[in-house]
């Protein structure tokens, strides 16, 4: 019996004791690191046939070679070194002997770390972030479309659990397209290799941390990718997957040890409940299958208790800052993690990268559920989880019920009011990724029913509200989809393939309507931009009267009145009761369609739309 | 122009200068006090015809006059004592002089206090309450059923918003009944004066804070019903209102100043948003909506922030403890009132009766926005209300849904689960009120549409989850109704007056369904009294599996597994996943039916049933 297992099914294992047959030495991960860092702490992960058997050696001033651990796995060896802030960039050899055998020795390289300005920068309230999925985008280089020697060769544009095609070239040759529309992030689902045998394409299924996948490009083009966008001055977020890997990857199949993975004596799925962490009544057992359950049946689940795990998964997160220098994380799946390994792994790279953004997937309707695992929350006693944000889902429910729901006490626009007035409960909710859908979740346009108000509306509070907000791709103009299955939600952007029959990043290739909606976001994004109100500044709520809701972004230079008439017919509002923030002020100017709004006494709101107004003397 | 207003608009008034014309020294309140309170000052309002003209002098041992204060109505005078630990009670002479008038005198007595143990005694989650409406429950004094002199003298059985005639003396001769059916706690909505000219039975319209209505009886006559629940072995909570007062009240007819009550330049109702004091960003005005807005035109909203109001407010409900020994108050309307004094009042109460309990009137669906309110509660940053406990609407709402919903990730059975998991905002969710109705909505049976199976889940769950669990009268003989209008939940309690058609204090006035009803939560609530694990257990709680939700209650002494299926049709359930609480025992006790569970390992439960089982080895 081997270690090697295609079913994804890990639970008769170790125990057998036959390990892989592998090279004499395989691998070292990191394969290179830096000289400087802040941790001077680095363990590195040894992979190779029996290398258990051999002694470990290094020499170079400044770094120590302070334990070498055998495991269960005599294929591994796990090494401690310990680089002072004195080390040198420069090159070491690490050698392994064994008596009557060959040496082996691998040429480590602590590199000269990049200090330059615009890595790591931090995603904020200032930024717009887009959203995409790197194979549904665009394909830049038809040359890696197949892979050969990869487990999913195939490619069919028909299928949406199929490979299309799209790559980071394509992705680079469109950020001209994102400039224009005013976005300043770029947020691609996990470009990481996963070699896995079917619906590979979706990219939460590492089978090599360090590598991008082929079929997306290589590292050096990911690097490259970023750096061409850091030139156009915008930002890059990095997908994060820590909860669990693909059963194909190579620590998965040749496992250091047992309980490198969580392990059951038959399969089980998480049972998926976020109260089973909150509860604090909660059943251990009910805790433990939330946890330490697996996501899917080709997802093995990490063990974040096991230190090595630990060690593994963030040093490859900050090896990924200091190599590519992105300057953001999004996490997976974040509330499946073990919680005190998250806080200590975002302490750490907090303290390497200080202005650097992390936000963590959370999905739930309800505030204190999201709240619940944000850092400095007020409602998780006791225990601060070191998060800066979180996805905002909660915001994202009450705004669909907003803009379809019917006006009653809790219902309609007084549950996007009742959200919001949750704010309390976090540290800081600018810090939460806003958002109205994203690769998991039906498409906005089908969430309203393809109502062109409604949709103008949603992307109003989108681009005006408190928080980071994120579009996903190809909302801007107008694509649908339901999800269940997902796949439907992850159709190709028109004009990412040779062959399109239109192509959606001119205007030319838009419709008048998909224009009109490409223009309507821009004009949003861009005025976003230009706004230090909506970007940075407060936000004050009104109590809603008669379905309109009211509420401003406002800070010492501007003010900003958002007014959603969520009726079915237009309304006037009388405006006295907002004197707190409209005092100094009586005109003003629609944002979007730049008309003067000579009299901010009384508006009259078109039905389901939202007005956004920057108000003037 | 008077100060009276017959209108319940109070907006024109002081300005004028024109005070009502009194008797010479109509009153002093508190009437009379106690030697030896923990709190040393004490403020009386004297009332009479321009009183403020007069000096004031007292001379006891122990007792001094230490401010005397004018207000805007020369008809009040507020006067400080400080009354040191070494007054004795006594008697004393209160002198008001004036130039060329002759003398008035208050004799003010100090009275011993009784420090029995059976007084203010707290009512605990080891209680259960049963809240009734005197005017409605029984009539056992028709001698005061009309009161000459007051302004509603009409009596109308068959108007809900008529008075019925019901009484303390009518409460008191049915307590056998409550004790019969396992109840430790009478809640009486307010019994105090509500001399108002429409629906004055309500009660919560007090027009004088130191008088029982005549119509319920006599203060000496609400002495007498505590002190009979109390040799009975039963407790009290006395029913309060901070928020606002009867229009006809005196203190508002001829108010001591124009900050007495809340003014505003036309009437404003409250926004009734608990949202605009949660939200940190609310505006102020939405805010100063909330709070000083007025309840209903009726009820005049006292300004709470006027220690003049603080001081009579407080020291009129310290005055009802030492004066009757009631057990516990349930306060109305609790977040209509200024934050800051509730704080201050609850820990006045406190300091003087250390094991006194108080639960606030709040009622809203979601957890955060109940747990906000309450003491060490861990969403509302940086400001303790001292509130130990809430009415739980937030769980009630769950419940309902756990018995009409549907099955559902969010809905059913998992909203009740969802809920509690939210636990975690309280300090202690065991001081919660918990309750499936009350006089201001649709009667439980009702709610369930008269399903005899949710009734008796709903009823099982009650009696057995954390929290003080509440009654309402007649629920236990299925009376029903909608709210809307309120009145009709409001019923008259069926043999509560002589010639109704039957009696059901008694089995055989009740039909068999209705005796029924009545031994399933006699046979609950006597169980819940011998048992700890109820009582004061811990309570650990199960995702949903199937529609089936299991939770339980336990202690060092015993374990109670509750088992609700909320499916269309009978299912069987296997309880390996329950081990963590099943360790231990092998069978078990079916506490209503009393039958053996042979063996917990499978249990089949029927349709909408809930199984109250305590575990055996």
């Amino acid at each position: 019996m081997k270690l090697r297992l295609s079913t994804g099914l890990l639970f008769v294992l170790i125990s057998a004791r036959v390990f892989a047959q592998l090279p004499a030495l395989e691998r070292v991960e990191p394969a290179f690191w830096w000289a400087g860092m802040k941790n001077p702490k680095l363990q590195l992960i040894v992979h190779g046939d029996k290398i258990a058997e051999r002694t470990v050696k290094l020499t170079y001033a400044g770094v120590k070679l302070t334990s070498v651990h055998q495991v269960e796995n005599p294929n591994y060896l796990f090494l401690d070194l310990e680089i002072s802030a004195a080390a040198k960039p420069g090159t070491f050899n690490i050698v392994f002997t064994k008596a009557g055998a060959r040496d082996l020795t691998y040429k480590y390289v602590l590199n000269q770390r990049d200090r330059s300005a615009n890595r790591a920068q931090g995603v904020t309230s200032k930024d717009l972030i887009y959203l995409l999925m790197p194979d549904r985008f665009a394909n830049g280089d038809p040359s890696n479309d197949v892979v050969k020697g990869m487990r999913e060769t195939g490619l069919n544009h028909d299928s949406m659990y199929s490979r299309h095609g799209g790559d980071i070239q394509g992705l680079m040759n469109h950020l001209d397209y994102l400039k224009e529309l005013g976005i300043t992030t770029v947020w691609m689902t996990p470009e990481i290799e996963n070699d896995e045998p079917h619906a590979s394409y979706h990219g939460y299924a590492v089978t090599d941390h360090y590598k991008t996948d082929p079929r997306y490009g290589t590292n050096a083009l990911y690097k490259a990718y970023v750096e061409k966008c850091h030139s156009m001055g915008l930002k890059v977020i990095k997908d994060l997957v820590h909860n669990h890997a693909g059963t194909e990857g190579w620590t998965i199949t040749d496992m250091p040890m047992k309980s490198w993975v969580h392990q059951w004596p038959k399969y089980t799925n998480s049972n998926f409940r976020y109260t089973a962490l909150t509860d604090p009544n909660a059943p251990a057992s009910d805790r433990k299958q939330m946890l330490d359950g697996w996501f899917d049946r080709r997802m093995a689940d990490m063990n974040e208790s096991n230190p090595y795990v630990q060690n593994y998964l963030t040093q490859n997160h900050i090896w990924w800052v200091e190599y590519a220098g992105v300057d953001g994380f999004r996490l997976d799946t974040y509330p499946y993690n073990d919680p005190a390994y998250m806080a200590d792994w975002a302490q750490k790279v907090k303290a390497e990268y200080p202005h650097f953004s992390i936000f963590g997937e959370v999905l739930d309707s309800q505030v204190a559920f999201e709240a619940y695992f944000t850092q400095g929350n007020t409602v998780n006693r006791g225990f601060d989880t070191h998060l800066p944000g979180i996805t905002d889902a909660a915001l994202k429910d009450a705004i669909a019920e907003a803009l379809n729901g019917k006006d009653s006490w809790d219902g309609g626009v007084n549950r996007l009011y009742s959200t919001l007035a949750q704010d309390f409960m976090y540290q800081n909710p600018m810090r939460n990724c806003i958002f109205l859908d994203n690769h998991d979740m039906s498409r906005f346009f089908s969430v309203v029913k393809e109502d062109f108000d409604k949709y103008k509306s949603g992307m109003a509070m989108l681009l005006t509200m408190r928080g980071i907000p994120q579009l996903y791709y190809g909302d801007e103009i107008l694509m649908t989809g339901y999800s269940n299955p997902d796949g439907l939600v992850r159709a190709d952007f028109s004009g990412g393939w040779p062959g399109d029959k239109s192509n959606k990043f001119t205007a030319a290739g838009r419709t008048d309507k998909e224009n009109e909606a490409f223009n309507y976001v821009k004009t949003l994004a861009n005025y976003r931009k230009s706004s230090s109100a909506i970007q940075t500044g407060k936000q004050m709520q009104y109590a809603p009267q008669n379905g309109i809701y009211v509420y401003f972004r406002y800070d010492a230079k501007s003010t900003v009145m958002i007014v959603y008439n969520s009726n079915d017919k237009t309304s006037t509002l009388n405006t006295d009761r907002f004197a707190e923030r409209t005092v100094g002020f009586g005109s003003g100017v629609n944002v979007v369609t730049k008309d003067k709004v000579a009299s901010i006494n009384e508006l009259t709101i078109p039905a389901k739309t939202t007005v956004v107004i920057e108000l003037k003397k």
